[in-house]
């Protein structure tokens, strides 16, 4: 799935975007999450293991498992979207794996970037332990601003 | 969907296990979370809106409308289980239909509750406006705790 | 979910253009498929059990549970467009809550109509048995035939 | 995805269970498939084009291309598992990505392989067209037979 190169960015100040978007993203901070690296077709959301993250249970809930997955789908996806353009996420399945025990990491990819529409992968770690499997649908809002209107 | 009675509990003190889980459940608090109606196979979340549960254009993020609708499905399917049992979420998937303005409220309901497996959906509500669908697989872990262990 | 003229359909002949188009579909021939009644938002496939569509412990096999599903939510979803409009199919998920034993029905429901992306659901059932429940994400074509090109 | 001899099969006679049992699949042989490479983890299921397998617009299906795409998960599942156990699909998702023309092959791996849990992907190709992507979720049914009872 990881051909280096394999996607064509529009924009070549993706990863400029994508970052001045995350920063927008009040919710990823109030879970504590950061970007890590950023390539086209691949974003990777990190998330440092916080205890008020927790389910009933003491793991990381499966909801937020599921918010870090879906952003690094999405920005996956924008980051093959020209500049004017934006996205929303149509849906998205996750398979939990295993319990999110410690600092988690969320690596987003596309599988198939089409005219509207656009198809990710996430698969979560915590540390080598494979917590979560993604698969969402994207679609990109041409001349359409990625902030608050 | 909705006929009233259609689900008979195995424990009759299900809503009083469900709101001692839910409020072990420390990522509830901190998007501000709270359990609505608690029925036999059908349990609502509100999620009152907080301009820190954001994304990059002022919506709520899609993955904390998927993270009440987790948590809605999941105590829809607890509520039908022993008092001895505890569950995982095997899977989710989620449409978003409309952009999570305002204030919402999570309804989930049990589509069929099977000896270890459990299908539940929930619909995500903003007023009128249905905001997204889940349809979501859980797992009953049969004399486990539901707490940390 | 059912109230019944909750869709407006903008095609009045969109009975008449769906079974042309079912009649169309050489698949739905192969299992033996039939289309039962028609109405704005909500059509409903059916599918008398037959040895040959079985997988190897003689239950209907769940891919052409998936079938019948899957066209039932794309009629629901094609009786709402204008004549002019063909659909194609974005993504599905269905869970098998029973094994597929006898006749089967699929009642497929529209749950969001949007300007190209359609959400529906679909119900199957073998009599009194609910054998699964699908939701399916279908985008609109504009002013594309419904027929090989 | 794709290290080679990640997955220990539990037993050595997995391609002789594989192929029998898929020789019990009537379905398979009213649509024409066939299984191609068998490996642990690993199966793959080909389909040759045939006019009866399209839907109104030539192309083969949606619901067909989910069939094999099942078909090849649940056999790269089932070669995991215990000689005396049989497995039924709890659920699956599938993104169809491009018209599905011409020969199909659908390529199941298994994800995560559980005690009593499976998650597997399948990709179907067109020659090099990617046409679908299948997330999968498995369950076993241990001492259980793998045809009727």
């Amino acid at each position: 799935m990881s051909t280096p190169g394999r996607f064509a960015p529009q924009d070549l100040h993706f990863e400029e975007r994508i970052r001045a978007s995350f920063a927008r993203q009040k919710a990823m901070a109030l879970i504590g999450a950061s970007l890590g690296p950023v390539a086209a077709g691949r974003v990777e959301v990190r998330l440092p293991f916080r205890d008020e993250l927790t389910q009933q249970k003491g793991y990381v809930h499966g909801g937020i498992v599921g918010m870090i997955a879906d952003t690094a789908c999405g920005y996956a996806a924008y980051s093959l979207m020209p500049a004017s353009a934006s996205l929303v996420t149509v849906e998205y399945k996750i398979n939990i794996l295993s319990p999110g025990r410690g600092d988690l990491a969320a690596r987003g990819e596309v599988v198939k970037s089409g005219r509207s529409l656009t198809v990710a992968r996430a698969e979560v770690y915590a540390g080598d332990v494979h917590v979560a499997s993604m698969q969402q649908t994207l679609m990109m809002l041409a001349d359409t601003p990625d902030s608050v209107e």
